[in-house]
């Protein structure tokens, strides 16, 4: 099988690149990745072989081009089935998927308001409108799946629905955004997992700052 | 096995509902639809126990609830392996799986301009600033899957993929947003395939109008 190649944006700042990385990373799947800096131009016709969008990331698997973040996910966890990246049971696996997906599709006022910036010290800020009805129906979708499947992570152990979170806890983190202590507990649990330690050492070493995401 | 009840919007306008609809019903899958007209607030504690988010769609399959459009076509996938939801070759279901997710997650210029409207006859309205660039990357999409997997869908055989797009190609035909022969052509089959012609009848029979998705 050829070798998987993840092309990703800064570790710091880029929030699509974290998910798919920190799937393979804790589900232990070999791949290496690659850091395309954030003057990566969508539209720049010199990135249309890397990627068909223009964006980061895209996961290179010989000839195989696949882009989108939870798209990754998926062709990964086909070619691992067995390195539990989905939850095991279907009913859990189907709530997974559900909050993967709204987290795809949605939550623009926090993705606006509060970049991810693993760097940043914790700081509440002045939010829009429109951010805190992201942050409770986070919250709520969080201690739902606590509760209901008993933790340590969302869904049992780690799996893809904690790794399209992953970003929002950097921000619920960084900008103070709950006091719920269950999950500042979980949150706490996913900044001391090995893969996450891994991906903040590499952010922590990046030299590069982006004015626009320094809230 | 208890039964699927799909939970909609109007078919006239409710585009994330066609998604998972025409999937499911092209792929022959037994499940029964309820409308819930247009009225149906967000928030509305009502609709708690309907739908997580307050947000139609959502799959009601015994006490499970599936949300999310592409969520429910996973979910589905899985029930009946042998549908042909999503493509059977690799390559090709990956491909499908990140062209759904960039529909799921993006084209926000295309949706808030050129609301689904199913009986609309077709003209062409003035169009805000980053809509033809949509239309441009859905151009190039459609194009490339048509040329690799060889029709007469996108991925070959009627899939997820075509789903996700349908209301997109009612878009196209209903404020004219191409000209390019081989999309017309796709476009027009599409829109005679039998599942199509089923949702566009119910449709047209509906008594609602709703005036800010008559653009
Ligand atoms: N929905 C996409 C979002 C990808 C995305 O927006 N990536 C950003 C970096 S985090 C990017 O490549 N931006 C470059 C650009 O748009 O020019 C996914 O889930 O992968
Ligand atoms: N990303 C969601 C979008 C669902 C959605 O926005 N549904 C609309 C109808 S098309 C809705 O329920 N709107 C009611 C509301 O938000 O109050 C999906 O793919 O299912």
């Amino acid at each position: 099988m050829p070798d998987l190649v993840l092309y990703i944006g800064n570790k710091n700042y880029s929030s699509w690149s974290l998910r798919p990385w920190i799937a393979m990373e804790a589900a232990g799947i070999p791949f290496s990745d690659r850091v395309i800096p954030f003057d990566f131009a969508a539209g720049n016709p010199a990135y249309k072989e890397l990627s068909p969008t223009g964006r980061v990331p895209v996961l290179h698997h010989g000839k195989v081009r696949v882009w989108e973040s939870l798209a990754i996910i998926e062709y990964v966890a086909e070619l691992y089935p067995d390195a539990g990246i989905w939850p095991q049971d279907r009913e859990a696996r189907a709530q997974a998927r559900s909050v993967s997906m709204e987290m795809l599709a949605g939550f623009q006022a926090l993705r606006n308001a509060c970049p991810m910036n693993i760097r940043r010290p914790p700081r509440a800020i002045d939010l829009p409108d429109g951010v805190m009805d992201d942050v409770a129906r986070i919250e709520a979708t969080w201690r739902d799946a606590l509760q209901r499947w008993g933790g340590p992570f969302l869904f049992g152990p780690f799996s893809a629905a904690d790794a399209m979170y992953a970003p929002v806890v950097n921000r619920f983190h960084a900008y103070r955004l709950t006091t719920d202590h269950s999950l500042l507990a979980y949150m706490d649990r996913i900044m001391a997992h090995p893969a996450w330690k891994k991906w903040e050492a590499a952010a922590l070493a990046e030299p590069w700052t982006v004015p626009e995401d320094e809230a």
